[in-house]
């Protein structure tokens, strides 16, 4: 029986039956996507609750990923019911902010190395479809441009990289709003290195980085290894919430931010451009540097690609970090990071690590970023991607236990499918692991006991093979429903995850 | 006037005066070559002086090259005068050894980015001679591996390397006394990024490090960046002082020891057989962690190539270093590490680091090693360093100033002088410098005060260019005996050195 009194446990109960009353109304269209609900003041006299009450079903709806807040305008119906809320940010907001030193647990170590076992159907990692690689006009400049320069692409490589690649990557630089020259950048085996060097440049052992959460995992490894300390700042469909981030900087001393602000890696998520410009100045009011892996940003579904952070970056506190890896060519190993103000550590660095990135490699990209037709390869595979992203999409939604949500992104190829509540994704996990297919468990995104019903896809590949792993995915987490799936024995294979 | 009493001044010119004697009849061929001197005992008799007194003498004569102790043995005439005589053992013994943490000078740091510069006459750094490089079938093997391996060149390389490299380079691994198995094997992006992943697979910030003195730059700037602290042990023409090393880690706590026993930069040194076995079996009885950059060892001017300290290594403790670097492509950027058991944790910081290293690169290596004629090629090379390093060090000897010593390697390019005692090399090097030729000022091969009368040649190239170089450093030193030089303006390229 309920009660209507002031104590814990009725009001819990209270602020619960609030909540399933405006969520009734939503599902019903009483409130319809985009619709202001009540105001608390409103609700609050109309359901004769505490303001406390309103503010704590609202809390409990933005969770669901029915609701959204909208600063100084209210509370708003979702226009996407069926994509994940992320982390809400009310239940972090004050409490949990504080660093947490990093160990990764031999688990998540193991999840990592599991879902690269290339015998898997392959949803865990993030690898892009190698079907969508210009492999032989690649290969093809590999050639040409190693007789062209036959001797430069033998002897040491200027440590900041060939300057026709960055010159090229300084052109392409006005597409992500920026206006960068040669100088600016610094080539690096990759974008993981990029970030690797940005983190060493600019913090020191014991020292803490703020992150969107849920945290892509090698971050989490790069942390780890360099004795840093981690904030995990929610991040919903629009990247990472700005008000618990402000509170976290204000409350501890943070040496660095990191963001995948263009398409998310896991979460998909696009930061609005004014929210980008928002993140970069209330960094800027601390002089905390941010660094960004924009390593998914050229892979925009639309016509352009959304800008980066750097964009908005007026102090050189912007550590702008990206690869070919997705676009081009993963086995060729060039990145590159604009470090800003940091670039004289940068390149330091990037010498004492391994000297200069190879030539070879270099020379290739830039030809075919000059001469290869990049844009029309680019408007190719993002159309690409946009279908099957909306393919994997459907087939989840299809298979999968009603009430699951799944991400729409925008650009790139992956997935965040959030299970419904009491879902245990590690033990879909497990299962599909017995199945030969590879999923990443929503618990290796996070230091904490977050995402726990959830999972990343990797949509970059559509076959049928894809379709079926799909539907006994689907029907595993059917099953579990029923009955608790049991842990299969220990795996013992060792790969990697991206 | 000399006095033969007991008191200190009086003994301090005893001590000269002997040694003059002594030194005196070596250069006019009393004593030759290989033959042994008095033993300490009947020179004190002979010469009516105190038993210290003539070990006084002898360890001067040791400092200068001219003798050498040979234990249980005796004292003996060094067979090639003109060689310096490195860091003598008994001054740095039971005194100084202790650990320092390391803090490069700007001074120092500058120097490595001037001599670098490739306006110089290059006789500063340590990199090859590009003309003995294989460019045109390096780079037709570049593509024809591309097109063989279409797919694999652009997709995600293997972490650990590609097997078709890493199974070469096992076989290759006889030759140098090991007998590997590719499993054994992890492909870095070149020896400068394996010495780090082995350093930081072995050491925590604040540990101590112990290494061969001179110290490769390159090393000290790791070991910086890294948070160690630095046992400089000292060296002469076959390596570390091991009783120095023994006594250095039984008072010490040291993590992990570096040797360059092959043809060290910058001695030239090559460690002996016995002397390697006994370096690796005086760390495995404290289980320190050996770590060995074999980057010179292909370089042997002999018909063979010496073991590496891998090859004594029963207990895993070697984690053995190289790369192709100075023997095939330094824009390759391919290297290797072999890191016994410690391979886990090096797999893992190579994942983090940068996740693997590019594969076209790797795939015409391994094209090299199977049908490209490596051996011919080494051939080929070894005899050119050998007729170049001579000829370079015979320049030295024709154009500087009377008693300067040059080091004679028996494989690699790299040349140590020494100037007579109160020369200030770095002085010379700042002249230099305003001639346009780069060298290598001995102050920054150390952390502490020593080798000021020392620099580092690279003889990787001659020329008339390079013999007129020589002849112009040469005349500076001599002008150097009459009056100082001053410093000039500080210069602001940067460039770095290898």
């Amino acid at each position: 029986m309920k009660t209507n009194g002031q104590n814990g446990a009725g009001e819990l109960l209270r602020y619960e039956e609030v909540a399933a009353k405006i969520g009734g109304m939503i599902k019903n269209g009483t409130y319809r996507a985009g619709e202001r609900v009540p105001s608390i003041r409103a609700l609050s006299r109309q359901m004769r609750v505490s303001a406390n009450t309103v503010m704590e079903s609202y809390a409990r709806l933005e969770n669901l990923g029915m609701i959204e807040a909208r600063p100084q305008s209210g509370y708003y119906v979702c226009s996407r019911l069926a994509e994940p809320a992320g982390l809400p940010a009310s239940r972090e907001r004050e409490t949990d902010i504080a660093p947490n030193p990093v160990t990764i647990g031999d688990v998540a170590l193991e999840v990592m190395r599991n879902i690269a076992n290339p015998s898997l159907v392959p949803l865990g990692g993030g690898i892009p479809n190698c079907d969508l690689l210009p492999v032989d006009k690649l290969n093809r400049m590999l050639s040409s441009e190693a007789r062209r320069f036959s001797l430069q692409s033998i002897a040491y490589p200027p440590h900041q990289g060939h300057k026709l690649l960055r010159t090229q990557i300084a052109r392409r630089s006005l597409d992500s709003g920026c206006t960068l020259s040669s100088e600016d950048i610094i080539i690096t085996s990759g974008c993981v290195e990029a970030v690797n060097l940005a983190l060493q440049a600019v913090c020191r052992p014991g020292d803490t980085v703020a992150i969107g959460s849920p945290v892509y995992p090698t971050f989490l490894k790069s942390i780890q290894w360099m004795g840093l300390k981690v904030l995990e700042i929610p991040s919903n469909g629009k990247g990472m919430n700005l008000e618990v981030l402000d509170y976290a900087i204000r409350h501890n001393r943070v040496s660095a931010c990191i963001t995948i602000a263009n398409f998310n890696n896991p979460l998909g998520s696009l930061m609005p451009e004014d929210k980008k410009r928002d993140l970069v100045a209330l960094l800027a009011k601390q002089e905390i540097p941010l660094i960004e892996d924009d390593v998914y940003g050229d892979l925009a579904y639309g016509p352009s690609r959304p800008p980066s952070t750097k964009a908005f970056d007026e102090n050189g506190l912007v550590l702008y970090c990206s690869s070919f890896s997705k676009t081009l060519a993963p086995g060729y190993r060039v990145g590159w990071i604009v470090p800003g103000r940091f670039k004289e550590k940068v390149a330091q660095l990037k010498v004492l690590l391994n000297i200069a990135t190879a030539s070879p490699t270099q020379l290739a990209i830039a030809e075919f970023l000059t001469n290869g037709g990049y844009d029309y390869h680019l408007r190719k595979i993002r159309r690409v991607y946009a279908r099957q992203t909306a393919l994997v999409r459907d087939t989840v939604v299809r298979f999968f236990p009603a009430g699951t949500r799944v991400s729409r992104p925008e650009g790139g190829y992956i997935l965040w499918v959030e299970l419904p509540e009491g879902f245990d994704a590690f033990k879909l996990y497990e299962a599909a692991l017995r199945e030969g297919i590879g999923i990443a468990p929503g618990t290796i995104f996070t230091l904490g006991d977050r995402y726990k019903n959830c999972f990343r896809l990797n949509a970059a590949l559509w076959s049928e093979r894809i379709e079926q792993a799909l539907e006994i995915l689907g029907g595993l987490a059917e099953e579990m429903k029923q009955y608790p799936i049991e842990r299969p024995e220990k795996t013992l294979v060792s790969y990697v995850t991206y």
